[in-house]
């Protein structure tokens, strides 16, 4: 067995190879003048079980991924397992209207080509797996989440929504805490209130998990009405740190006093470490 | 049947919903606050002939088509020919070296998944409408380059190469002018001088005529030295003007006195319509 990593997950890549005592296969990208990629393997993969390990955000990543499982193929690799740690697109899992692709199906059709096996880390629907044609399965990194959020002292686990209660209640309780979820009330139809349901967070210690955070809005202004409430700290984390444009800015000014993402998106915030728990799933695969 | 364009070729839609007399579908295309693409059919396709035309250069338009196919097929398009004014990727056609994809058949292939029949003009090489798991049909715009040159007085029609002469005699043919091909000569090993092979061009009108402008680096050696043997006017024509960099200013400085290309790819130098041509091959398919 190798592995692969693609641009957006080579330090996952290298923590998989020490993990699993496996050889990294560097890879040579470039563009070309005009702006088009190159790939290269620099490594042979014939009969070998390769895993490539690739976020497919931006779409660039998307067009790398596409290029090097074509060359793993090539190369006559023994069996392909493709790992994409944050699956972009994943919210496009339906037509929402007329005339719409599903853009999470037209990928994951993609990604089944030439691959045996595919896994993903917290999808944002169960039943975007059902999209690839190959056995698909998706892994959580709630539990490294909840780890890195032990040393906090935290008193309650908030899920952004009733839909997101159950991530949340995974969290809470590793930390052996309570949960609840946020509520958004309109309040004369314009201004939007977003509390906790039932729970009381006046001097406790609060942190707020969802899968994705992109723009930060909804999460921002539940940040605000906690501080409001006295919450002592509030803490935001999230599997895939998108951080759309201003997000970050957002969250701190309306108070977040930590934000927390796991490497499925490489950015400073990306402190929660995904590769043990794919380790695990690669090594129960192997058994 | 109906047509729809693409971001990167919606002029060429228009002007073959024009000639054909075929209704065009709009799109909607958007970004979401992450950079993911949105796009969506405003018009129905069901059980409709659908012509879709999209140049897949740069790799952002390789996205957009992906996406739009999956729409149409959603959509129950009775059949699906798409048209690529410009293949991307069509110069990675072999493998140059060890562990490297062959870009151009990954993307063939994934653009032969339910599409019917595809068109594409003046690809790089031949062998690449092989690559196309469905039938491929590689039209030429030579014809409509020779046209525009037909004010312009040409006297000699230059291939840049020995392998582009097929391409510059059939320019010639139409513009009754002669023809040659430039030749490399390398002088003390490192200089290189570009030269017709045999033709004398002193105060002869000259055009250039490539499938392909990326840099500019050997053309433009190529008009400094036409220049330097008294050439009175060297024009440059491609079919596909990617103009990479500096390309521009690189051709202007070394003396071009005009730089044509068609619309495949669209700049202020694609004054070439390539719709008529494609318009004819519709046609010639309906018949």
């Amino acid at each position: 067995m190798k592995i692969i990593g693609g641009t957006a997950s080579l330090p996952i890549a290298e923590d998989l190879s020490h993990l699993l005592s496996i050889d990294l296969i560097k890879i040579e990208t470039k563009r070309f003048p005009d702006g088009e990629l190159y790939v290269r393997l620099l490594g042979p993969v014939e009969n070998e079980e390769i895993i490539v390990i690739q976020t497919t955000f931006p779409d660039e990543y998307i067009i790398e991924l596409f290029f090097l499982l074509d060359a793993v193929k090539r190369a006559h690799a023994k069996s392909i397992t493709v790992i994409i740690p944050y699956f972009g697109y994943g919210r496009q899992d339906k037509q929402f209207k007329q005339g719409e692709p599903i853009s999470a199906q037209a990928l994951a059709t993609l990604f089944s080509i030439n691959v045996d096996k595919i896994i993903t880390i917290d999808p944002h629907k169960d039943h975007i797996l059902d999209f690839f044609t190959i056995p698909a399965y998706g892994i959580s990194a709630v539990e490294s989440i909840a780890d890195h959020l032990r040393t906090k002292n935290i008193n309650v686990v908030l899920a952004p929504d009733k839909g997101a209660l159950e991530r949340a209640q995974n969290a809470a309780k590793i930390l052996n805490c309570d949960v609840d979820h946020l509520e958004k009330t309109r309040i004369d139809g314009t201004t939007i209130k977003i509390t906790p349901k039932t729970l009381d967070v006046k001097n406790k210690n609060v942190a707020i998990i969802d899968d994705i955070i992109s723009t930060g809005g909804t999460m921002a202004t539940a940040i605000r009405e906690l501080k409001k409430q006295h919450a002592s700290k509030v803490y935001v984390a999230c599997t895939h740190g998108l951080f759309a444009g201003n997000a970050i800015e957002k969250l701190q000014n309306a108070g977040c006093d930590e934000i927390i993402a796991t490497d499925t998106i490489q950015s400073p915030f990306s402190t929660v470490k995904t590769a043990a728990v794919i380790a695990k799933t690669i090594h129960d695969f192997s058994r």
